[in-house]
């Protein structure tokens, strides 16, 4: 298999008659999933996800895929097929949307319901297509055949694309759990078919090609949830993901059978769930939820309450909970329940609430100590099953980083895929499909798009750079005010500092170092305000450097008067 | 068990014949472990390390454990006990010496090696007092019996300190690999003759409390490196934690099965294993070991480099190898190995590292793929033999964040220790032994005291809070020149931006209403910086939060001339 190369240049023209797919995120990171297809002139979206940020991205709201190859092209664009609810798959399509309203949304009814409650946020009405498991679409040239997938959100959707160049399948995210709690499995009937009437190109899920063996079936989490609430003496908190709609019923089945009431905390649990309920997608029997202010006139050991936070964001209820920060408090004999994964580069802030938790007595319950959470994603094993049962002529990995891409590909090699077949691309790498053959072409600048408050795509990696060292290192400032006329210092200069040294005394003993400095400047010729900013900033600097061994930002600024 | 109580007060005086305990880090944190020991007026010290910051404490070098409780009775300092000579143990000596050098430092011969070679760099040449395994000190009021414990380090010691008010065992940290390199197995000889003499408080490693079984033996992960080693058709890159003498020993054994030449990287690694080659706990054969200059020179597949950088730090080698920014390159055929566990916290930035190196065509093994990294630290089903054998009265878990420190008395009770026997305690918080019975009787002030450049304990929580906002949402700076006749405008305002809408032009749109609204505060009487102050906090703050959706700092400044 190839490794993507640094050195891409912009593709050739797609040959006619070809195909050519283009990932503008969710290659080379967890999230922010999108894939154009374009055949004929005709662009297919599929998928339009956000990403959520890490550390070395401070105060980042979101982060979108890099909408600029499409920008010049949005009337060509077909329809965005969207393969399930989850957010790294949905949660772009508002800014996506603001660009041309009315590109035609196609998905399972209870992923447009989740994207149109998302629009709504937005005020922006979609135009939607509703398509089953089943169910064959010609989207202009692409021929769009939807098959059942199975994950951690109900009515998740494969697709299959059929062009003139070839067909492609693409699987959104899935695993194969033979034992779903709807019964909906990953329909593998489908995928033999389109195995034995040629899979040219096969897009396939890579987030756990790295783990060996099998996804536990979901359902095996219900008796220990059962058993958990039988044990609890007193509350049991249960936190999940907003939109893990089996995960929560089997909390409302485990609270039924212990005879408990339910109550649903946090905005999107809520929206969700009524949403899932509404269609039919969670069952919940009369009586069994209750809302929040009823909790406290139930007994203890009736009450089981659902909520977010099981990242441990700081402001979700779970953490204000740990913290004895919130109207919901825990204590000895109650339980808490993380009923997810750890996401990576949470672990302090979860580990900072389970501290917290069994601080306050509470046991706390984990993925780390019960079998309380199972992964949505195919394992190693379930994704050689796919291979062998379709037996693509090429494949892509998607979604994931860099090391589970190379892990699925290797998978495919395993298979009998031959390694010359099988395309590791990142973001923006350019794959054409021509004459049954998958390349790499080429690459389209595909950069991080920051929601930024209300800024989208104006936060620059220079800024971000600013705030690390913000963050790290606080700033100094420096003001002082020079005549226009002759240079000389009127007024200043004054220092003032924060995240380092904040209390103004610290700089006193450089302040006649510093007005020397300046006034030597002057009667030397510099009367340029960026001169003696300069002189300013490498006085402070090398004061600060020697005295308080520490590097803050420098901001020097003098005013003329 | 007692879980630690918020509304503890002081202590009263510790009766007479009593001893008491005070952790003054390590219990409720994994890192900066010191306890202090009293008897009749005197105090023990075991341990003193340093913390490493979590990323809600930005720029922050070390957090030391607080010294404030033992300010003012350094001259009743009889010793500092030194288990072994990883940081978290060691790496606050030098700022307690700082207080009073002529504490004398009690430990093993690698451990006093390694603290020397740290306090040199502070200018410090100790007083110690080297000790072996079997050995018995008496520490002025203090017996001190040293017991061999097997650990991630050579040459680690448990103590047993006997007083007229009972017999203390504290761990260290330690595990029980019945097959170490060395030979030197924890003596559960020593603890099984303490237990029959009666132990009335054991101070236990919590660290791997949750963890359920045994730890691998640490010779299990030699032929998986020799394996490794004869694999890789280039170079092999070994990352590890500088201290690591055993594992390094490995490297070097494997290197030698595969006729390749080592080099050691890293300053602490260099230092560190030249120290335990020169005491002989490193075992280096003849013309092995090259310096790094001298692999460029080999042939690839005759080569591995020992490096640190394990945990993703952005400035050692490992990162800048991935990175492709360092003189050592790696490409398709070469194999990095992680040896070492994943620290919470830091997965993003291995992951990152990782992600580098597959993406340059590297092979990497890491302890999630294969048997390269073994813990130091018992878990349970090792605690539980040590509970069994020594039949402690009373039990205080150390070393560890509150889940582990909850694990671990959760397993000193399962194997009968009366549950008011646990004592769960957390820095600060004071627990005495009187009578053969350990209670908490309150809690000293333990604040987190970080080293911050050249300041140690001058870095406030505000000003770290101030540190979070830079990070997450950068800072404007507002500056105006008034008259300090009549309060007029007489220069500016001006605004400055970093970390958020750096260009100043975006600013220009509220210049006119900052104006305006000053002058209008200096016509309704408002001649007072303060005032003026606020009145441009105010403007700007309104109009970046609506304007922006954004909170930074806002950072007024009236100059008056």
């Amino acid at each position: 298999m190839s490794h993507p190369h640094p050195d891409l240049t912009l593709p050739p023209p797609l040959p006619e008659g070809g195909l050519r797919i283009v990932p503008l995120g969710g290659l080379g990171e967890v999230g922010r999933n999108m894939a154009v297809l374009e055949h004929a002139g005709r662009l297919l979206v599929i998928d339009c996800g956000v990403l959520f940020p890490e550390d070395h991205q401070p105060g980042v709201d979101l982060i979108l895929p890099d909408f600029d190859y499409i920008r010049d092209r949005l009337d060509d664009i077909e329809a965005i097929v969207l393969t399930h609810g989850h957010e790294d798959h949905i949660g772009a399509v508002p800014y996506l949307l603001r660009l041309r309203r009315d590109i035609p949304l196609v998905g399972s009814q209870l992923t447009l319901a989740f994207v149109e409650a998302k629009l709504k946020e937005h005020r922006i009405t979609p135009v939607t297509l509703p398509v089953r498991e089943g169910q064959v679409e010609q989207l202009g040239v692409f021929g769009c055949e939807f098959i059942a997938v199975n994950h951690s959100i109900p009515d998740a959707l494969a697709v299959a694309v059929r062009t003139a160049a070839g067909t492609v399948l693409h699987t959104g995210d899935f695993k194969m759990d033979q034992l779903p709690l709807d019964g909906r499995i990953t329909d593998l009937r489908a995928f033999s078919r389109l195995g034995e009437e040629g899979v040219d190109l096969f897009m396939v899920d890579s987030t756990n090609a790295e783990v060996p063996g099998f996804v536990t079936p979901e359902r095996e989490i219900g008796p220990v949830l059962d058993q958990v609430f039988a044990e609890s003496t007193g509350r049991v908190v249960v936190a999940s993901f907003a939109s893990h709609v089996h995960r929560v019923q089997q909390v409302i089945d485990a609270a039924v059978a212990n005879e408990r009431k339910v109550a649903l905390v946090g905005r999107s649990m809520v929206r969700n769930m009524g949403i899932a309920a509404e269609l039919g997608y969670l069952k919940v029997p009369d009586g069994v939820l209750v809302d929040q202010k009823q909790i406290e006139r139930l007994a203890d050991d009736r009450v089981v309450l659902m909520c977010t936070g099981s990242q441990g964001e700081p402001m979700a209820a779970l953490s204000r909970i740990a913290n004895n920060d919130h109207k919901v408090t825990v204590g000895p004999g109650d339980t808490v329940v993380l009923a997810s994964s750890l996401i990576p580069g949470n672990e302090n802030a979860v580990f900072r609430v389970i501290n917290g938790l069994m601080r306050l007595g509470a046991r706390v319950v984990h993925s780390g100590n019960a079998k309380v959470h199972v992964s949505g994603h195919a394992s190693a094993g379930e994704l050689l099953y796919c291979y062998n049962i379709l037996r693509p002529r090429n494949v892509m990995p998607v979604h994931g980083e860099v090391r589970h891409l190379i892990a699925n590909a290797a998978l495919a090699v395993k298979t009998g895929v031959p390694a010359d077949r099988v395309v590791l691309a990142e973001d923006g790498v350019v794959v054409d499909l021509v004459d049954g053959r998958a390349r790499v072409v080429g690459a389209v600048p595909c950069g991080y798009v920051y929601v930024d408050g209300s800024s989208v795509g104006e936060l620059t990696d220079a800024e971000l750079k600013d705030r690390r060292i913000l963050g790290d290192e606080g700033f100094v400032s420096i003001f002082a005010v020079v005549s226009s006329q002759d240079g000389k210092v009127l007024a200043g200069p004054q220092i003032h500092a924060r995240g380092v040294a904040e209390q103004d005394e610290v700089f006193e003993e450089v302040l006649p170092q510093l007005t020397a400095a300046l006034e030597d400047a002057v009667r030397t010729g510099a009367t340029d305000t960026h001169q003696l900013q300069q002189v300013m900033r490498r006085v402070v600097g090398r004061w600060v450097s020697n005295r308080l061994r520490r590097r803050p930002m420098i901001i020097p600024v003098i005013v003329e008067a």
